[in-house]
């Protein structure tokens, strides 16, 4: 047994070498350890899946569509996404240039695959969600990044050999950052003089707390638009997302979809109908309400960006953010997560306010009393 | 526009130039012209999803486990699916050594992706599972075959410099036929001269209908099991399929998940429990009979290897198979798959008897017509 495993890491890929989820690892075998942990860690919201969703759910279940459906997707799922686009979204997309699949992350992994070869450049609007880092390490891209307050003049003067795609999430997941229409038409500007594709990540757009956000496809009609179910109705265990774009990218991963997971879970597809008729107007506002509290207690004892959407604050800590993280495990039972896993640059904590009332209450004082207020 | 499609192919990797699905495309878009066609091209088994099944996953959606669960899959069916194993399978597999994934298409996915560089070898039981195929090209592994018909000593001889994976299906999409077990020991050796993994895809393991099947787990201990839910309990766009095997790759295979799908989806999850506690003695007794009436009445006509299990046939054809297929569909209306898609040796089809009675009857007698009887 012990020449077994002292051999086995032999048959594994190079790639496995360029991938790393210790720090976060380490992060929730020290949290499970903890009896009464105050969690802002969380990434998901905390309220339940609305009762529309699940019992759409239930309703395919019960009516045995559990089948595969079209790699594509089911065409009503696909219509409706068509109709949202066009009516929430301000840009067009067909029901034939819509793939659906089994999360936003599925969609990264596809994109990856059909379009990122190694040495290809691949450019992160940073902090970056640590998957756009995963992968681009793994797949043997060359990793390139703008800070999240770049200027369009910043972009004007990059070289690159053989940029294949600009990448981000907007709500940013970890900032909160929504980017401006001028940076949005600068990064397509950029796409356009590169022939790289422009990315959107928009699963949180529905936690825009100011009325900022506007979709990349509505600003730069060739954007690749990812769309996510599982944060907008907290359901990110059923695992739908969708992605529409450039028709020959849609054609390609659509093809390779049926090497990967084949389909997205049917009865999820048409609980994805009733997600995309449901009102969730209250739930935002109440994640509002929670933005508020958490900027107006903190403001004064560290530094973030603009709070403008998803459910995170970024802050500066002022000191090597693992060893604060480390602090507020020892010393408050708090979890926060170490910033260090979407930037290379400086010290910086994601403070999740996923949370309830209560949650927050002991996260703010917990925080407060670590900036040595 | 016409300007972006013309420049749109230059944003994709040179993996997209290696796959291919347009025979099956295209099989699929004759097939929707049919206004009664004779289908015995499926994949999946034509009875519904049992109702024990579909109650547990509405169970659980009513209880709101819709949230993501732990990556390597909920304990509880990770517990059970160890049990299974144990009992059903004769070998051992502890919880913490399986991994709860979307298909046996994303456990092959993750294989491929944790352990075979370009220009590594993969040798492939032919004919084989058409996505064993794709998934080679894809990544660019050098693609070996040996017949089904591979006795030990044909093995012997092989010389390989790379060789990360040995890979089967049995009982076998697209054959019915299962590996002896001297045919297993024979593959396990060869992995234990080469140092590549033993992959046994046993999505088909209950279609077993005269007693041949044993795990290839039980023969050669560090195999790796690819075990499905789909097949045997008819939940195919349920997505839910299950890894164990050497304690390196599994943890590889998990790591990665967090980067893929994320997890599989959560209430299929508490649905898989409730599958391995259904009975579906009757169901496999039906499709024996199913398979005992394509025998006897295609028997004398055709040539195919031992029907053991799955639901297939795979049929010599006395002329190139596409022609075959196509004579088939304009004279008869019958949709049967070329062989083509599953090996480059000779002329077959794949006649599927996952279908009602009528249809199989149906079948027979244009596959009759078909073969001048």
């Amino acid at each position: 047994m012990l020449h077994w495993l002292a051999m086995s890491a032999s048959y594994l890929s190079r790639r496995m070498n360029h991938i790393d989820t210790s720090q976060i690892r380490r992060m929730f075998d020290l949290a499970a350890k903890l009896d009464s942990p105050i969690n802002l860690s969380i990434g998901q919201p905390h309220f339940d899946t609305p009762d529309s969703v699940v019992e759409a759910a239930r309703k395919a279940l019960r009516e045995k569509k559990t089948a595969y459906s079209q790699t594509q997707g089911i065409l009503p799922l696909r219509e409706r996404l068509s109709q949202k686009f066009q009516e929430v979204n301000g840009f067009s997309a067909s029901a034939e240039n819509i793939l659906v699949t089994s999360g936003v992350a599925s969609v990264l992994q596809l994109l990856y695959l059909t379009t990122v070869d190694p040495d290809d450049e691949v450019l992160l609007v940073e902090p970056s969600f640590l998957i756009y880092r995963g992968l681009s390490s793994f797949f043997g891209a060359r990793m390139r990044t703008i800070p999240e307050d770049f200027s369009a003049s910043d972009l004007e003067n990059l070289k690159f050999d053989r940029l294949k795609l600009i990448l981000f999430s907007s709500p940013s997941n970890p900032t909160g950052r929504i980017l401006s229409e001028d940076q949005v038409r600068a990064l397509g500007n950029l796409a356009d003089r590169t022939g790289a594709l422009l990315c959107s990540d928009e699963i949180y757009e529905i936690f825009d707390y100011d009325g900022k956000f506007k979709s990349a496809a509505a600003i730069y009609p060739n954007a690749v638009t990812m769309m996510g179910f599982s944060k907008s109705y907290s359901m990110t265990g059923m695992r739908l997302a969708a992605v529409s774009g450039p028709e020959a990218l849609i054609r390609a991963m659509t093809t390779l979809q049926q090497y990967t997971i084949v389909c997205a879970p049917t009865p999820n597809q048409w609980a994805g109908i009733a997600a995309l008729d449901t009102d969730m107007t209250d739930y935002v506002a109440d994640y509002r309400k929670r933005r508020d509290f958490m900027v107006n207690e903190l403001k004064d004892h560290y530094r973030f960006g603009p709070p403008d959407g998803a459910f995170y604050l970024f802050a500066e800590v002022p000191e090597d953010a693992l060893k604060f993280v480390q602090r507020g495990i020892d010393e408050h039972q708090l979890l926060v997560v170490p910033g260090s896993i979407f930037t290379d640059r400086g010290n910086w904590i994601r403070i999740s306010y996923a949370a309830n009332d209560e949650t927050l209450e002991r996260g703010v004082k917990a925080l407060r009393a670590m900036a040595g207020a």
